[in-house]
């Protein structure tokens, strides 16, 4: 059998051009000889569309998506993700406006369609629903239930979506135990570090236990603040890898069962990797807004250096600007490597100077401004230069926030937090370092080397008013990332007050985190919206 | 018998404090006879703790809580909300470790715990868990199953938590068939306009045709985005409410079961509630969060003296600083509004001209700022003054902003929606002027009567860029509270070039919504956390 695998990049909530892509792939299977062609999770309508589904009309609007795609199926199979409704027993006299408004007399599911000449073969529901980190599909959708394979070309397939493939004694063992000989997973996981090789880990372990082939479809192309990475591939029943699709790439791209060799399962370097991934998540998510250019404050520090090397090679060099806004605590340093950087990336480059601005703010507050009040002064007045010029140009700002800083609150709200997204803000300072140096010669080396300083007051230093980054780190990934409380941490001997000043920084914050831009996820636990904490909190530890 | 309501304010997190004060309140209610005291749902940890459930150690010290609550139960019935844990078949071998750190391996349950004499008389799990509209329950908990009645006092009692009442032939409906003669529902039910109706509508129902009294005990207390109303109360199992405990306080209130009479049901007038909802909220997040003092930048229009005198009522006028901060298009009138709002509320009031910063950054822009470039340029020099000056005085500031304005986007995002808590955002502009004549004199007359304008160019008038109110907020409420589409409005006769310009704006400032200080809650769907959209989205209806 000869399979296609439509590695859609879906625009959320943009059903109707989803659906003539899936519709243009199937025509494409078609000439390229494909017996089925197999599309991810909620391809129709993207991932995820969230409180999306409860307008009125958008059900509808995915059914009648669905409907063209069993159209186009004749002469080969089709299996896509799309959703479906069961109206419930309706609580009318139940008198919560808000519940009913929000969905809760409909069952709605998270379905596989599966069509052949225009005809439906079979459907399946997802049943492990997740509602963890940044899902939240317990909110909309109701679980599936029951177990079924379906017969296909002289194979028995057994289809399940996503989470469902991940359950231990779940729907694959089930399906495997119906007699499927191959199951097709149909995804929307989105990217972080080291998730590939955890998906074909998985894969080869449930392939291999329960001696049955694995076809994994997977979205690809940044929504917001997910980046899903495609790198969709197929398994043996004896757990090897036949197939692997390019990451980061919308396609299709065919596999003949028959006729694949077990191949080598490669992992990809990690810093390749987040340059990828942030790469199509800038891409994706200036160009699915409807813009073309960016702007970047350009510090002569690393990581708006890090930021604009990024846009460059996403939007390409002519689509990126970088204005240098210095003060009187600028360093001629400061000025020189903003400018080295622009020039090596090839992108434009202007001098704004704020003093004058920023004396007269001075003068006018009725109290002199001092210490940290000054030094919030400068970069809003930076913010509100590149906000200005962001209008006047049509382009998205880029913030250049790192997880260090916005963990601890090392930047000023409105401020340099300004901008439509923040690229780095899941990546600690030692990673954004390292990604640094991935460019080579395109960032220069006094960047990378010098000791970073916001430069709001004369001789400041990062380390002046943080832990070194070596140790910031560590602690931050296993408090974030971790949960760990402070009385483990204790335990394992840290300091007493480097965890206390930690901890209180990391809760103060809440408050400013919940104002800043999307940041690109690339760990398992970013900031965001997959990371819930009330603003308003007494706890401590 | 004799219940005491401990209708608490708890605090979210500061598990320690709040069980001293529910202790405190046992005392108390000992000492008035009580033979049963009933506290609110989760009411050791607040409402919601959201992702600090997964936090090491943050259930253990619930459960330490519970034990002290227990311990203080000697002669007297207490029942409390808390949670508790069981721990599942650990899928160690899942690889999917950021589940695992959401506590993806143990069952958390939102549990009602009943205790008398040090002893534990039963434990009753929430078995209908929300997640519609700002609710994450099935992100943390696992249903609970089966059904109790507890005998008490010579009584049976059927407990349940606060979802669980409102389904038809759900819980309570179980219970009253077990034989139960009282209903004690643990709530946590956050206010909005008309819900204390809702709640006693529902109340008569469900005690009239199951034949039991129903005693609702729910929290107080402003956390975040939503304000818990408290309005306790207990209905007989005719339908008839025997008690209401006061709304928006903390408070032991005691009702005598055998000796009370039926009361009429009042509802409260609808300003008064709002306003009654909005004070609170104000004067908790600014407590809880540790401040005393809040700064607001008064513009001599209606939005920005409605939130002074909020914010006058609920901390004092002594902790409210206003400053008002002209250029060149702010009108004499403007001057002497603000003013005015500030001598008549008893606020400090200082004036900050920014027309020389305004023309310093015009200056130095590379091309001069026209249109909406300059308009926007004056609220970002407005928000960096705002925030200097709070961080000057130790106070927090307060964003201005309202429903009809925040959906069209019709504010500077870092401008004048810099802030820690927009109190009106769930306010439509004509619920904002209704509010302010109920503040009578408070508020000088021409600031009611004067056209709308955000002064930021010559002549401007908020009805030169937006619809009138009159014509805008209906259409805004069912839009985003009814979800009605553009399909649904143009068939109701609504103007299609109207539609197409409220859902492209409605749509083109989701990105701004989302960067925005939470807003006070007091509709069945506010902008923030009860409503997810995408920000990158094609959906057009």
């Amino acid at each position: 059998m000869r399979v296609g695998i439509g590695q859609i990049n879906a625009h959320v909530g943009a059903i109707e051009a989803n659906t003539t892509r899936i519709v243009e792939i199937i025509e494409e299977a078609k000439a390229a000889g494909c017996d089925l062609i197999v599309f991810p999770e909620l391809a129709v309508c993207g991932y995820s569309p969230y409180d999306l589904f409860w307008r009125d009309g958008f059900i509808d609007a995915c059914q009648q998506a669905i409907a063209r795609i069993r159209d186009a199926s004749s002469g080969v199979g089709v299996i896509v993700g799309g959703i479906d409704t069961r109206s419930r027993h309706d609580p009318a006299n139940r008198d919560n406006t808000s519940s009913l408004s929000d969905g809760a007399s409909i069952d709605l599911f998270n379905r596989a369609y599966f069509f052949e000449d225009g005809q439906l073969l079979g459907t399946v529901d997802k049943q492990h629903l997740p509602a963890y980190d940044i899902y939240r599909e317990k909110r909309y959708f109701t679980p599936g239930e029951g177990t079924a394979v379906h017969d296909f070309g002289g194979m028995t397939l057994g289809i399940n979506i996503c989470e469902d493939l991940w359950i231990d004694d779940g729907p694959t063992d089930l399906q495997a135990s119906l007699g499927a000989e191959w199951i097709i997973n149909l995804s929307a996981s989105p990217y972080y570090l080291r998730k590939p090789g955890i998906r074909t880990k998985l894969a080869a372990r449930r392939t291999k236990e329960n001696g049955v082939g694995l076809i994994y479809v997977n979205l690809v192309g940044g929504q917001d603040e997910v980046v899903f990475d495609g790198g969709s591939f197929a398994f043996d029943s004896k757990g090897r890898q036949l197939f692997s699709a390019p990451r980061f790439r919308e396609g299709l791209y065919v596999i003949d069962l028959a006729h694949s060799a077990p191949q080598r399962t490669s992992h990809p370097s990690e810093i390749e990797d987040i340059r990828e991934a942030l790469e199509l998540g800038i891409r994706d998510y200036v160009g699915k807004n409807g813009f073309e250019r960016v702007l970047i404050g350009l510090s002569g520090g690393i990581d708006s250096a890090v930021v604009a090397a990024l846009a460059s090679e996403a939007l390409g060099s002519d689509n990126v600007r970088c204005i240098y806004m210095p003060t009187e605590f600028s360093s001629t340093e400061s000025g020189e490597d903003a400018k080295a950087t622009a020039e090596r990336l090839g992108v434009s480059f202007q001098i704004v100077d704020v003093s004058d601005p920023l004396e007269s703010l001075r003068t006018i507050l009725p109290k002199r401004p001092s210490g940290l009040v000054d030094e919030n002064l400068q970069p809003r007045l930076r913010g509100t230069i590149l906000m200005a010029l962001a209008n006047q140009d049509n382009a998205l700002v880029l913030c250049p926030g790192n997880k260090s800083e916005i963990a601890m609150g090392y930047n000023t709200l409105y401020g340099d937090t300004v901008g439509a997204l923040a690229p780095i803000a899941d990546l600690y300072k030692h990673q954004v370092i390292a990604l640094a140096k991935s460019y080579g010669d395109l960032i220069p080396t006094r960047v990378l080397t010098k000791p970073p300083s916001a430069e709001l007051r004369p001789h400041q230093r990062d380390d002046d008013d943080l832990p070194a980054y070596e140790i910031l780190d560590p602690l931050l990934k296993r408090i974030v990332e971790g949960n760990a409380s402070k009385a483990r941490l204790l335990e394992d001997g840290v300091d007493a007050a480097l965890l206390d000043d930690i901890f209180r920084r990391l809760r103060q914050n809440e408050y400013k985190r919940a104002q800043l831009p999307p940041g690109i996820k690339i760990s398992p636990k970013s900031f965001g919206n997959g990371r819930w904490f009330p603003l308003t909190n007494g706890y401590l530890d």
